[in-house]
């Protein structure tokens, strides 16, 4: 049995939860399959258990995929846990679309069973590709994709560089089946005309797979964005009460001006930041501005006072 | 007659050509026709001209096109500059298609006719959506786009984000006329498929007009990157003598220390800078690392020497 990882499986990913244990999001599709079994067989990892959301959508299938996780834990002697909901009654009630809800019980599921441990799931490549061309597409501030070492939300995702052809040769090689899962049935219908209109006519206008260069567009994206969060935090711009101290931010460029706002405004957890929310306060920095204070979103005041900006709660937070 | 400008013109960049005078890249196509209408009838620019390359492509539609032209800046009072291109010949040696060719002829042309002055482009927000797209597919390091003001090239682009139904709106309201011009016989065939294919099925499957999303995330990277830069040289980075300052270097995360790394290869000239040499430098960084210099593109030699990163050309340079 060929005990070799896809080339572009992410060991730095894989490391996270061998040291703190993982929990697999366990659909029992290709990617998660191959997933548990590189963790399990190749890797060895001690501390792996494996989660499946049985999602009552499609019903004789979906207890089949539930059945099929639990016969491949027992096989690997993995931890399994199983939980049901009824996701076409929760995007009912909350006007969640099939796919959302299917995602929210999902990581609800993952977080009831996760302590300390690390949510280990199996995005792989084309589900980045897919999910950077949305993001770019509708608007988000740029080729932001998933995280590979999502660290703040405990999540890591060894696959993120690894092709769903590379996946199913490598199950194969091995002679393991999966099932095509039942959620497959419902992905939304933006995200299968990018799958399987967009993606494929961007690829045959290219003349060669553009799924590799959307995934590193977006990890250059993160990288960007987390230096220039990190070279910002070793600038004077707070003061030691940690208020925006002007003198410094105002002899900054208009772009980096910008960053060191909304940096500010994230870190002080102001909601819904937006470019305009960044301009607004922009405008009430200098000196001679028209005003001194404003309103943020959450009813947060953003006030100008004696060379320093600080932000205001409303009464009762 | 109207003389509101579209919404999204750039003023901002239209009072660099104001202010330095403007070289207008003048095809006879609505985008610069238009273009040089705004500037001159509506902005009245004192400094303006225009240059028309006739690029030899489609004889008497080409021919018309230049007559075109000469007419319009008769009529406006601009003065106009026309140069006469080969550019099946130039293609033919060079090796370059023929949009590339054309391109390199115009940018030649403009750069004769330029003399401290701004050349101004009418590319607009259609044309920048399908240059992000282009960029990120084929492998760029994100959605780099076009910039709306270019000093260090010397070039503007108050259009660009105007979308090409404004500007037709715009020219038919005043009841100008414009060419077909015969440059857009030759756009390659990947820009072709990607501006009357794959922008046209995203739109579809987005439900949305995809454009000033596109053309936001570019700016946005542009954004970003500047500030990094910026607040790269606002950091310690550097000795007296310029050389790389680890101690304050080999501090900082991989991101940071990455884009501090590709920043000052830049700065220093080191050509066709990947992401590869960026990584094989940072390797040699560390005190205990096993090799101290490492071979760059163009024969530079980086080399780690008490505490300091430094490089060396090759003799003659």
């Amino acid at each position: 049995m060929c005990d070799k990882l896809p080339k572009n499986f992410n060991d730095e990913a894989a490391v996270f939860a061998k040291e703190n244990g993982g929990l697999i999001g366990l659909s029992g599709g290709r990617d998660s399959v191959a997933l548990l079994l590189m963790l399990k067989q190749v890797l060895k990892f001690p501390h792996l258990a494996a989660c499946h959301v049985n999602h009552c959508i499609r019903g004789t299938e979906a207890d089949a995929d539930e059945q099929f996780c639990a016969d491949l834990c027992k096989r690997l002697d993995v931890p399994f846990f199983c939980k049901r909901v009824d996701v076409p009654a929760l995007a009912e009630q909350t006007g969640m679309s099939l796919e959302e809800a299917a995602r929210a019980a999902r990581y609800q599921a993952f977080a009831e069973n996760q302590s300390g441990c690390f949510i280990v799931l199996a995005h792989h490549a084309d589900d980045q590709a897919e999910t950077v061309l949305f993001n770019m597409a509708r608007g988000a501030t740029g080729p932001r994709g998933m995280r590979a070492i999502d660290t703040k939300r405990g999540i890591l995702r060894p696959l993120l560089n690894v092709t769903r052809r590379e996946i199913t040769d490598w199950l194969v090689a091995r002679g393991e089946t999966w099932r095509d899962d039942s959620t497959n049935a419902i992905a939304d219908v933006t995200r299968n005309r990018l799958r399987h209109e967009v993606l494929p006519l961007l690829n045959d206008a290219l003349g060669r797979d553009v799924t590799p260069t959307l995934c590193r567009a977006a990890s250059l994206f993160h990288e960007t964005h987390d230096a220039l969060s990190e070279a910002i935090h070793a600038l004077p711009t707070l003061d030691p009460q940690g208020r925006l101290y002007l003198p410094f931010v105002l002899q900054q460029s208009t772009a980096l001006r910008k960053a060191i706002i909304h940096d500010y405004l994230r870190s002080r957890g102001v909601p819904n930041l937006s470019e305009a929310t960044v301009l607004a306060v922009d405008a009430i920095l200098p000196p001679g501005a028209e005003h001194s204070r404003i309103c943020l979103p959450g009813g947060i005041l953003a006030i100008r006072h004696h060379k320093r900006l600080e932000l205001q709660w409303p009464e009762g937070r």
